[in-house]
């Protein structure tokens, strides 16, 4: 990414890019260079509709100026003198001059970070241009309430003065006076209230509030690409995965004004509802104001369609304006192919538009807009997949807080990491390791946290902590996770001594239960219930449009027919990885596993193998009566043995008595078998090597199973794929698979019936990528296992990670979990390295990918671009899978 | 290999090649095709030598019978038969004719296998040839003794006859008669004796001892081949590292007859002492016998050369072929540039040669012969590097038993796995692992081993087992281990209830010393001084002349002045690993590092720092003073901190008394800190990403013991290199060089003066080679960590391979421990494309190896392709690594 944008940018010496009747630099195109926001108000330049002129300064510029320190004078003196200028006589007024022209200074990145960054409005006003504004547009009230706006806006933003205590005083002024809104403040009053308001500003700043607008100017520019890298800014992109380099571009506009009196107003409106996808245009707007009494509320903003009281909405109000509006709108979304998000000012009747964008909306909103999009014939099949947001359907997928029911909402916080979770009260690690070893879902609640509770954090539901903001310890290292988190829940207490949490309405003790609602920041009380996934007509109608359009097949990863089933729910058209271990570690199955681990002999290993191979075939059975005839990769024993062994002496004690073994001998057998690094371990097909006995087993269940099918219905088509794990080395595959295939081969000879049965690898060892042109001599399938790939390619230890993951990517060494998110450069590298060695030997061979990242739609583009067969995730993921296979093949297609 | 030898073998259809006097097929550069043997009789008879005429089957037939299952008869009846009829012409003899021709068969394989594998001589003998033999000859007794060598030779190699069954017969019928030696036995009684031998071999074998020489022929053929598979050869190879593909070829050839009375004999020559290297034939020989006569035992064989009793040695009893012998030997040695070691039998004076080969000589006698022959003229310098056997260095370099001292043999078992061991007699797992952890050497003692053993194994000295032979559980594990090991030691007895181990002349406790003598099989009294390590003048030498000609430069890995000492004595050029960590494991420094680690806050971990800082800075100043101005290589902290604190309740207990801290707050800390895969875990940069204070105190260190050798000698030269380990992504690396580079700068500001310091990082990770263009960009060197990298390449823990390596190996998964020799399919890919990256982007990055790898005979050729900078390892390797340095830069120029 960083290579690219730098490339983009390095043939450019133009840094600043007009918009006005005259003359126009960019499009919607130029987003990597204008920023959204620039790039939108060049598109609609182009299109000919009223857009305030100015101009961009490019977000370059922006890295320029805060990675490479250059200075802004050095690099664009001249050409803003110029283009303030060409403001100047496009509008026939003056900077600073008689009749003043004033402008607005917004921030605009490339990615959308909304409200996260900076505006300065009624630049270039000071002691001189106030009055004479007040003469040319004959309202004091008018001017000085632009100056105050002003004066507050820029002492805030570029002098970093504390806004509130402005405020303060405004409030102290109004009661003093009896004034209940701002619009009764005159004239005279903003006269006395200014110095007062420059005096604060010197003694809290020591700065002189500038008259000159240039130097406001300058330093507003420099404080809109500053404000890139402020907190809020920092937390937004690092929670939506923002490249930190992109920066943001500048846009000044000639200052258009919806406080003009009655028939001026300011407002924004979605072309449609963005929470439920109707068909109306649905907005705010205030009369009489500027952008920000909109959002500050101050003042109640109006509705721009209010059914219910109609005397009260922008269409009765202005009904020019708003069928201006309406009209605006329709085109809008005709040409950008999305419902918009518009921001408007009326000045005296005129519509001017100051921004629009792609709106953000609900989920299900968002899918109904689209399928209504195709049906009015604004968006074709291919559009409408292609602008389906993949985040979105994640949270159609998953449980959230059902708020249909009356929850107690104990208290307040921070939503510093989304998602909901539930557990019992845990106030320190000790306490949350000892719920995690019960299988206890626990919440760690603190007053913060430090390194030293990460271990903590990667076992508990969720975090709340009392203290800190967005950017706290605590905060950084959920989200770095993925676990929900609240912060600076001030209004609780802990009192550590009774080990109590206090809430105003409550108090709970350590083990009871609470709820946390990371994307509100609401505490709850107990265990609140959750909403199941409730898929709908149009879920199914976009799952049913991604086959269409289906690039890259999509399995699912699943061990027990309960997962296979509701894998098939979700439109799995296969399984990728169907683990055989998980088989044993039920209850009833386990103890037989044990026996198996603890044979002195071969014969010994065989009886108790038997056993486990009826279990073993009903489950295999089950699934392939489930799954067939789509293809099915059952992966044979992986684990290191010593996983299904207890560890702890009390367990021991209690296994020996049950398996009538000596407790002295069952705890040597046990030592003997751990192991430093289990990972890198006794494990995968090194244990069928060690005891061929196993893999055995396993292959004669899967073919019983499939004879069971057979004889029950002839016709049943059935693909079963026995996957290899963990091969680095072409002779064990070559040894396992002969073994496999002699079982095979036994009994097809037994029946007269062929098995469709193929036998291949894992690939999730780096030597096995190297390797790959042998081992594909030697297999019939290839699937990649991306996590343990992962593992080994970077050295790190999927279980212990969680302890310096979150240092890596808080300190930018990382930028994102490269478990999560395929790691293109490094992991990625070798899959290409095998895939291409492999298929230089085996044209054909069949290549999937059955790790989770199989399922995560940053990383499927480029397992299409490696051109697999399929990809495989966990049922869940599967929709997601869809989209993104159909959107891929998309994509593809037009080029 | 198998490839290549593959590819050698594809071209060939011609599997016979002759050496005569007419046609010689072949000369010593196709050892590949007719075996050593074979191709060093084709260059004798090129030579013009007397070579007994015949031909040589080659070892790409033996792979076509052995491995692909081919039919003898369909490849080579034809050629074979006109063969034998071009030696009966050659011969005017008669294959079963009248004047019978009798024929040698013998292997040869590619590598040398001294006495694994079998013959068979005089051949062509039956009822009806047995008295043609003795007219013409006109000898009975000659030609019955030749027909029950024959009978004897081929009922125990081809039709598998236990061999002593009629050697018990042959005692009786000597004691009978009152024999003392078979000289004795007249042809009347051998008459009497073969119907015996036949009668037996029938009970025995149920089959009819053959009368058909072509069926004699062929069946010894086949015998021959497959005594490539036979138990001793198979473990030969295991032991040397011959590939188990080579084959073997079979040389058969016109018998010369050395039983002709007292002008023939049969011996073995050396053409110079192969124990001291003295110019002066060595060797011994039979008058009146055949080859095995002087192996077998039965009569005392006599010296070539006998300065204490003249009247008694060849020189004086056969003086005219003694003086051939002596010519000859002087030819062959000149012509092989080597020690030969000739067998040879005089047939009526006349002198045949049998075999030459290069001798095999003890290491100093080796080193002796090749300075001589380099002072006679007969080697260049560059062929006597060329000649050195490295891994007899080795064993001049490793301590040994002294045999000066009188050592107690408390019994003989078979030397199944070379070497020598000192410890305390363990019986079982349990009492090993108890040693073990209070690092007490043990050697394992048990009846026989399992693979439950097999952790035991890892953790003693040495392996003593009662039962089983060389290829028993014990014995392959223990070679593959490199551990020593005696099997089969049956003498011995252990009484299981009071852990007592019986000797004849000794009982034994649990708990005592013994020593054992792999190499040889002894079992020692007590523990046994060892032979230091003793380098005389030749040693040296060798070393001077390896450095005239070297290739890579040869650094060490050593961390204490003491190794560093040790490392320049053995010639290191520099350090090429100076791990930090373990200056810190000394009893009196842990504590220090251990209150760091625990520290509860920067501030307290600052302090403990500097105390850390005072011993560092020490050492840094020793072994900079010791080694430079040779390049230094520090690698800054490298393993996870919780290999520093205690793991045992006991030890926890202690530590908490000692730094008054809350045990429970201490156990809680530790548990915290420990990983599921430490080897993967938060170790090598990613500590120092977490607490760069630790790294920064090391830099600091480093320029603090540079300024104070620099103040007591401005001239001193010194180049460090700071080594950043794990470095698996770019940023790491920025982020950790800027920080050290920071702290360098500020000291060359404050001194004036410029340290020669380099900053770069180690490849250790299959990412790092991956992104070693980026790396290279932003680092001064790469440093190959190929231990590290052959754990995740393969996903090896080096920590828990012996679980399963010695299954592997034995089952030939793996043909050798990767962790011993480079695996250059794997491994070695990763590493040639991370040299051509990072060369694309620096071409004169500094590159090295500091894996143990750098110092193995085996890997450094793959090195020296790569064409690095230096290659290092323990200081023990560094002669072998600059033998073969020098060796690899030879064989480069040569092409």
């Amino acid at each position: 990414m960083d290579t690219k944008t730098h490339l983009k940018f390095q043939n450019q010496k133009k840094y600043i890019y007009h918009f006005d009747t005259h003359q126009i630099d960019g499009s919607i195109k130029d987003r990597h260079l204008l920023g959204n926001k620039g790039a939108n108000l060049a598109e609609m330049s182009l299109l000919g509709l009223q857009v305030p002129p100015g101009f961009t300064l490019s977000a370059e510029l922006c890295h320029l100026f805060l990675n490479e320190k250059k200075n802004l004078k050095d690099l664009i003196e001249k050409p803003l003198e110029e283009s303030v200028k060409r403001l100047e006589k496009l509008t026939g007024k003056q900077f600073n001059g008689v009749c003043p022209l004033l402008l607005s200074v917004r921030s605009g990145a490339v990615s959308s970070l909304p409200g996260m960054m900076d505006t300065i409005l009624n630049l270039g006003l000071n002691e001189k241009t106030v009055h004479t504004l007040a003469k040319i547009y004959k309202n004091e009230r008018f001017a000085w309430d632009n100056y105050r706006r002003f004066i507050q806006m820029y002492s805030s933003v570029v002098m970093k003065m504390n806004s509130s205590l402005l405020d303060v005083y405004l409030e102290d002024y109004k009661k003093k006076y009896n004034y209940l809104a701002d619009s009764e403040i005159s004239a005279e009053d903003w006269k006395k209230i200014v110095p007062y308001f420059k005096e604060a500003i010197l003694q809290n700043t020591g700065k002189v509030f500038p008259e000159d607008p240039w130097e406001q100017l300058w330093s507003s520019i420099e404080a809109v690409f500053n404000s890139w890298n402020n907190p809020r800014a920092v937390v937004y992109r690092e929670m939506n995965g923002v490249n930190s380099f992109e920066g943001t571009a500048v846009n000044i506009q000639v200052m258009v004004f919806g406080n003009r009196g009655k028939d001026s107003a300011t407002g924004v409106v979605f072309t449609r509802d963005p929470s439920t996808g109707e068909k109306k245009l649905f907005g705010e707007f205030l009369q009489n104001a500027q952008g920000e009494d909109v959002v500050s509320g101050m003042r109640t903003p109006l509705l721009i369609v209010n059914e219910e009281s109609k005397e009260k909405d922008l269409k009765t109000l202005m009904p020019e304006s708003f069928e201006q509006l309406k009209q605006l709108c329709d085109k809008l979304e005709k040409h950008y192919k999305y419902v918009q998000d518009i921001e408007f000012t009326i000045e005296q009747n005129k519509l001017w538009l100051l921004q629009t964008r792609n709106a953000k909306c609900n989920p299900k909103a968002q899918l109904k807009i689209l399928f209504d999009f195709m049906e009015e014939g604004i968006l074709t099949e291919e559009e409408v997949l292609e602008k389906v947001d993949t985040s979105f359907l994640n949270t159609l997928l998953h449980p959230s807080i059902d708020k249909k029911n009356k929850n107690t909402v104990l208290a307040k916080g921070l939503p510093a990491s989304p998602g909901a979770a539930v557990g019992r009260i845990a106030f320190d690690g000790e306490s949350v390791l000892k719920f995690h070893k019960k299988s206890i879902p626990a919440i760690l609640v603190r007053c913060e946290t430090s390194p030293e509770d990460i271990k903590a954090m990667i076992h508990s539901k969720g975090v709340l902590t009392l203290k800190g903001g967005m950017t706290s310890h605590a905060a950084v290292v959920a989200r770095n996770m993925g676990k929900p988190c609240i912060v600076g829940c001030e209004s609780a207490f802990i009192d550590e001594h009774k080990k109590e949490l206090h809430f105003a309405s409550k108090r709970m003790k350590q083990g009871d239960f609470i709820t946390l609602d990371g994307s509100t920041g609401d505490v709850l009380l107990g265990s609140v219930k959750m909403k199941a996934t409730c898929l709908d007509s149009l879920f199914f109608k976009l799952m049913d449009l991604s086959d269409k359009y289906k690039g890259l097949t999509v399995r699912a990863n699943a061990d027990t027919p309960c997962d296979v089933k509701k894998a098939k729910e979700f439109g799995a058209k296969g399984l990728g990885l169907c683990r055989t271990e998980h088989m044993f570690f039920e209850e009833n199955r386990i103890n037989i596993m044990r026996k198996m681990i603890l044979s002195e002999s071969t014969e010994e290993r065989h009886k108790t193998l038997n056993e486990l191979f009826v279990m073993q075939e009903k489950d295999f059975y089950e699934i392939f009566k489930i799954m067939s005839p789509h293809s099915i990769t059952v992966r044979l024993l992986d684990p290191p043995l010593h996983e299904f062994l207890p560890q702890k002496e009390k367990d021991i004690l209690a296994l020996s008595q049950k398996l009538d073994l000596d407790k002295d001998k069952l705890t040597f057998k046990i030592q003997n078998l751990s192991e430093v690094n289990p990972m890198l371990g006794h494990r995968g097909c090194r244990l069928a090597i060690t005891f061929p006995e196993i893999y055995l087993m396993q292959t004669k269940a899967i073919i019983s199973a499939m004879r069971r099918i057979l004889e029950e219905d002839k016709e049943q088509k059935m693909q079963i794929e026995i996957m290899i794990p963990l091969v680095c080395e072409v002779k064990e595959l070559k040894f396992l698979k002969s073994l496999i295939e002699k079982e095979i081969k036994k009994s097809e000879d037994k029946i007269g019936v062929s098995l469709n049965i193929l036998v291949g690898t894992m690939i999730e060892l780096p030597r096995a990528c190297l390797i790959a042109d042998h081992l594909a001599q030697n297999g019939d399938f290839f699937s990649f296992g991306t996590n343990d790939l992962t593992q080994t390619v970077f050295g790190f230890s999927r279980d212990d990670i969680g302890q310096f993951l979150p240092i890596y990517t808080g300190k930018n060494i990382l930028q994102r979990d490269p478990f999560s998110h395929l790691d293109i450069q490094g992991v990625g590298e070798l899959m290409k390295i095998a895939v291409k060695k492999a298929r230089a030997v085996k044209k054909n061979i069949k290549l999937g990918v059955c790790g989770e990242q199989g399922g995560d739609s940053q990383s499927i583009p480029f397992f299409h671009g490696l051109n697999l067969d399929y990809i495989s995730c966990s049922p869940y993921r599967v929709p997601i899978a869809r989209l993104v296979s159909a959107q891929c093949n998309i994509k593809e297609k037009r080029k």
